[in-house]
């Protein structure tokens, strides 16, 4: 694929994540696995994601990894369009939300034991507040369905600071490093550079996101549909596409991606926007995939279509459409439970349990 | 449905069990989600479950409920007839390394912060420990494929003993209690358990437990056929089922279910031997499914049926195949979670988030 990586700084974490991941260290973790006192494989997709992450932390014993959820925020020129349930305002009044502890994924986070960093990417008026990290690239993109979202200069502005950010929490000792996102339209934006980039017909990846009507779905297809249109987005430059379709969160959601797969954190997905900003992470860098790890899937029927496009298996399938992070900080547990077990359980030869199953 | 709780002790049991579950409290609980500042629905499978969990305990406002695994393990007639890939001695050394710390489920359990309760129901040599629960009821079961696996009073015994230790656990404070089961060989009796009592062709429940060859998984199919010829067991008799093609850890484990749901516990089910176990119970007190959450769907092709015989849709689907309570022990977090987002989120009015969505 050509992407245009002469773009500042890209070029430079595209070379550090195109370095494979550790075979030697997957292939070793499996070893241990097997050595486990349990049936060979009878841990299932457990056993996969435990040797997934050796092979992505280049140990076999990658021991406990302190989790942090990314949740960004940003507001988009779609909603005017009334793709969404909800208006402009409540994207704002969610980060406040965030800051005060009282959302879902405040609630999920302190459940799964994972720091939350919130982050303002470009709400339309900014919250002040000391939890929330300022990355404002702007206030709300431009209406895309008549021209560019952004300028390329913000994207990769938005990539840059995603991924400082990223790095910024790796050397803080953070190893699975998940994404979450707010932004009223958002769907709509993620479906847009889906059919850019999959690609995909506009009704596949428009879904009801938090719950539009049939009239608001007609009327986001219709956006994304326009939003092609006026741009005539080039799928082999993924920049472009994310500068005129996407928004200010999924940039900064597709630098995080980056930095975090350049500084070898495992990338835990959300939802159908996190999968979008993964999308595009992917197109830039192909090797940031492997580093990924699919929380779960949603009912929003482009989110599918993306998993798949990203070669991921999702761990939980849920029902979940809420978005910011939640799905991510659920999965959690299932990825302590498979590095705990690499790290705890005792052999067949520890535990003097006869081993005819080799 | 006509079942003999003639039976000693039973009826009494039934009859507790067959107190509707609150739906007032289930509505409360629906109302106290939808109040909070998501989108209605948004958590999806995860709101079905505190909804069916504020029924269970009858209150709107369930709280923090302390989970217990109880991890069952028996020996079985059949396993002398090659239909395991392992052993029936590798029952009584995983019993020991249950004691001793180093198995899947003790890791798991820690990891989930349930308490673990390891039961020796019968396995063929006693293991002598003091966090092992002795309620043996014999040395492993008679041959099914020849007469019956053990005689109605030790089922009724076994159910007697698992339903005093449920009672138990439940006065103790447990509000979640999860069940594990141990057994060489009972993949097959859940398999005839759910030919007799779904009913089901045997070729359709019996698959490679924890990892059988293609004429091990025919040496199940057979055994199975040969119970069945055997015992002619009759499905409106669901105890008599039980002592005929049953285990003793299963019968242990139907013991739990039916005590469980008396006491008003959420019984979080395994795989499919658990799951066989539940059947019975509800067979027995038809009311004790509305108690039980399905915590996985394992490859086993029985399972699948047995969950959809119990009207349960299962939470995780991840491929496994240990028993142990291994996947009622990764489910654990996602309960605790929906418990705590019921407990601990804002309602849009505390937010000042525009409910817009309603």
């Amino acid at each position: 694929m050509t992407t245009r990586t002469a773009d500042t700084g890209l070029a430079e974490l595209v070379e550090r994540i195109s370095r494979p991941v550790d075979e030697g260290a997957r292939a070793a973790a499996r070893a241990s696995y097997d050595a486990k006192a349990k049936p060979r494989g009878s841990l299932g997709t457990l056993e996969d994601l435990g040797t997934r992450i050796a092979a992505i932390r280049r140990t076999a014993s990658p021991g406990r990894l302190p989790a942090a959820i990314v949740l960004a925020a940003g507001d988009h020129g779609y909603a005017r369009g009334g793709v969404s349930a909800y208006p402009p305002e409540v994207t704002g009044q969610m980060l406040a939300t965030f800051a005060a502890g009282g959302a879902a994924i405040n609630v999920l986070a302190r459940e799964a034991g994972a720091r939350l960093l919130v982050v303002d990417a470009g709400v339309l008026e900014p919250v002040a507040h000391p939890s929330i990290r300022p990355l404002r690239i702007g206030p709300g993109t431009a209406d895309a369905t008549v021209g560019p979202a952004m300028s390329r200069e913000q994207a990769l502005e938005a990539i840059s600071a995603g991924a400082a950010l990223a790095e910024e929490l790796a050397a803080e000792g953070v190893g699975v490093l998940a994404l979450g996102d707010m932004g009223i339209g958002n769907t709509t934006a993620a479906a847009a550079l889906c059919t850019a980039l999959l690609p995909a017909a506009p009704d596949a990846v428009c879904g009801r996101g938090t719950g539009v009507d049939d009239d608001g779905l007609a009327r986001k297809v219709d956006a994304v549909r326009r939003a092609l249109a006026a741009n005539r987005p080039d799928a082999a430059d993924p920049v472009g596409v994310l500068a005129a379709l996407g928004g200010f969160e999924l940039a900064v959601l597709t630098g995080v991606c980056l930095g975090g797969a350049a500084a070898g954190c495992v990338v835990l997905l959300d939802g159908f926007p996190t999968g979008a900003a993964a999308l595009v992470a992917a197109r830039i860098a192909p090797a940031a995939a492997e580093r990924m790890v699919a929380s779960h899937r949603s009912p929003e029927p482009g989110h599918a279509l993306v998993l798949a496009g990203l070669g991921l298996r999702p761990l939980l399938d849920l029902g979940l459409r809420l978005g910011e992070g939640s799905g991510a900080a659920l999965a959690l547990p299932l990825v302590g439970a498979a590095l705990a077990l690499l790290e705890d359980m005792a052999t067949f030869g520890e535990a003097g349990v006869t081993d005819a199953g080799r």
